[in-house]
């Protein structure tokens, strides 16, 4: 594998992103980091421990992915950042030579792991896998995310559950902001990855913008939302995120992170988001479910016995090119290996090119068409 | 996939197999089947259930892979016939065009299903997935073999366990042969399938004499040596596989059943056999041993945590070419999909490529050279 001449176009905050063309408030834009350029809006597939799950990197460039995630708690606890940092970073350990965003850990901390103690200083955690303890802190997260060599880097956030009430939120949203500082202050400026601060505040509206205010004066060159698709109800997830997308700068990337279904994907680009992560693509291809133009199947239904179309037939993937649902669905009953394959290149394909397609259109200044086409799509 | 225009080169059992070049008792060969000439010494990969476990049929390609096998017992319960039928075959099924062997179905019947009776007539057993009542006959094994669209379709026979008495193996050589004869009467002449005899006979030489006479009176294009392997002393392995390829027509390819490790490989090549496959390079890659120019390692073992180098220096494959074993073993370690998939293209390129080189050897007339340098690598 080659080096990557990281400073060749080292990057600036004031040049990181641009708006190439809108469509009511949906953008169609250019992220510059400093493995290359990445068209917006994005769907980025998640590579939890160094693998997108079932895919090769030759796979994922197939399918379209510009760029993917990697996840700081699971690679810290295995392989280890000793065993990554050999290889000089995440890249070169898989293989993989486009940009990488990893994840604070925070959420993972939160959700998966057995927190002990959450102060100012960081969070104290019990590994998942072994019980052993560690402790995450604003500093540590950047170390770690740094060592994993990764292009674009998350903020340490405290994540709260929903429903949560306002002092929770309150609290969380103080200390966030205060970790924020401390992982910019953490950075090395020189390396070039690009640190995103994250806006949180729940369910509520002021604090969101309180939150955003706040980072804002810290100021990073791009901004997630984070604490969305939490157990909400979707019309309050859609209202809180168009809120808080229209508090973010319109000249920085505007990413949500773990969302969601393509109907959230398509909704939320038209209000203006530009990035997005989400396991469900990779997740229930490996459940049997798969995404088509016309809504969802389930490939173990014994409707597809003998059918021989393909999953898709208005798709281009490698799976819905060669083979026939019957085949898939034999496949997925006997656990074949290959069908978690198959099932996977078409649902992160769908994915990754859903934006693609909804890009084209926002440039073309036809989203809200591409808009009905999708819903008329799903009520065939 | 388009149709292959079987006709075109359509094969006699008088064409079938011409020796291109010999070393000592080693032979280079040529199998003409209706989709193609395939070079022996060859390992076909076995693809029990219409996929060879976790590999695409490009990626056979890649790795060497000129014919594989598919299980006759599996895919008649699953998917079954009438799914595979619907698409002309398991060629277009799979997505596969180049040959395909399939086995009788016998030997899991008498090793994985429950078998309930055995007769002149056939072999009546429970489906080790439903419990459900089968008769396998040999006309029915035919019949499958040829709706699955088997380019080379193996006769039915009885296997026995090892050990095994004499008057219990007699017998089943009979059975073997009169079942030979009405597999023989079954085949579809027109199909250009080829239909090849299994010679049995436990661990007796005489026996084996008098399974190899009464197929060589039916008269196959090729024959294939079963009931090896089966527990039986290394030794006593190797000298009944000597003395029964010596009892085989040298115009007529010589297959090997269900063996074995690449030392086995190499030493029965080297005393005429032709074709082999065995479930070893794809079972042990699941199960993390990979085998190597220096023989096999477990890619789990620590040792590997932080090891940059590849499963083999002197390896071509895909994997070799792009991944450390470090970043196998933390594959292995998480139990990623992966893991599976970058093991397996490894472990099948060994085999199918052990096979090429030796090919080339027995060309250059230096078969002994080849299996010296094979063993002092192992010795390393």
């Amino acid at each position: 594998m080659s080096n990557v001449s990281l400073n060749d176009d080292k990057v600036n905050d004031a040049n990181v992103f641009s708006v190439e063309g809108t469509s009511g408030t949906a953008r169609a834009g250019l992220l510059k980091t400093r493995r290359g350029v990445i068209e917006t809006p994005v769907f980025m597939p998640v590579g939890t421990l160094g693998t997108v799950k079932a895919l090769t990197p030759e796979e994922l460039k197939e399918v379209g992915a510009t760029i993917i995630l990697g996840n700081t708690y699971h690679l810290y606890l295995r392989p280890g950042c000793d065993v990554v940092e050999l290889f000089g970073g995440l890249h070169d350990f898989m293989n993989w030579d486009g940009p990488i965003l990893t994840d604070s850990g925070g959420f993972q901390v939160f959700s998966l792991a057995k927190l002990t103690k959450i102060t100012e200083e960081g969070a104290l955690f019990q590994s998942h896998l072994d019980g052993s303890s560690h402790m995450l802190t604003p500093e540590k997260s950047i170390q770690i995310q740094q060592s994993l060599g990764a292009d674009i880097i998350m903020c340490l956030d405290e994540c709260v559950e929903y429903p949560a009430d306002r002092n929770r939120v309150e609290q969380a949203l103080d200390r966030t902001r205060l970790w924020g500082d401390r992982c910019k202050a953490a950075l090395d400026t020189d390396s070039g990855s690009l640190l995103f601060g994250i806006i949180q505040g729940g369910m509520y509206a002021d604090l969101r913008r309180k939150s955003a205010d706040m980072l804002l004066e810290t100021d990073f060159p791009g901004y997630a939302i984070g604490g969305l698709s939490v157990g909400e109800p979707k019309e309050l997830m859609y209202s809180m995120a168009e809120a808080t997308l229209a508090m973010l700068p319109d000249d920085r990337p505007k990413y949500i992170m773990g969302v969601g279904t393509p109907e959230d994907l398509v909704e939320l680009a038209g209000l203006g988001a530009d990035m997005f992560d989400c396991v469900m693509p990779t997740r229930n291809a490996r459940n049997g479910q798969l995404f088509t133009h016309a809504g969802t199947i389930n490939i173990s239904n014994a409707v597809h016995r003998t059918a021989k179309e393909p999953v898709d037939e208005k798709c281009e993937c490698y799976t819905c090119r060669n083979y026939s649902r019957a085949y898939l669905r034999h496949l997925y009953m006997s656990r074949e290996i290959l069908a978690y394959r198959l099932n996977t290149i078409h649902n992160v394909y769908y994915y990754v090119n859903l934006m693609k397609d909804l890009r084209k259109a926002v440039m073309q200044g036809r989203y809200s068409e591409f808009r009905s086409n999708f819903h008329a799509g799903l009520e065939q």
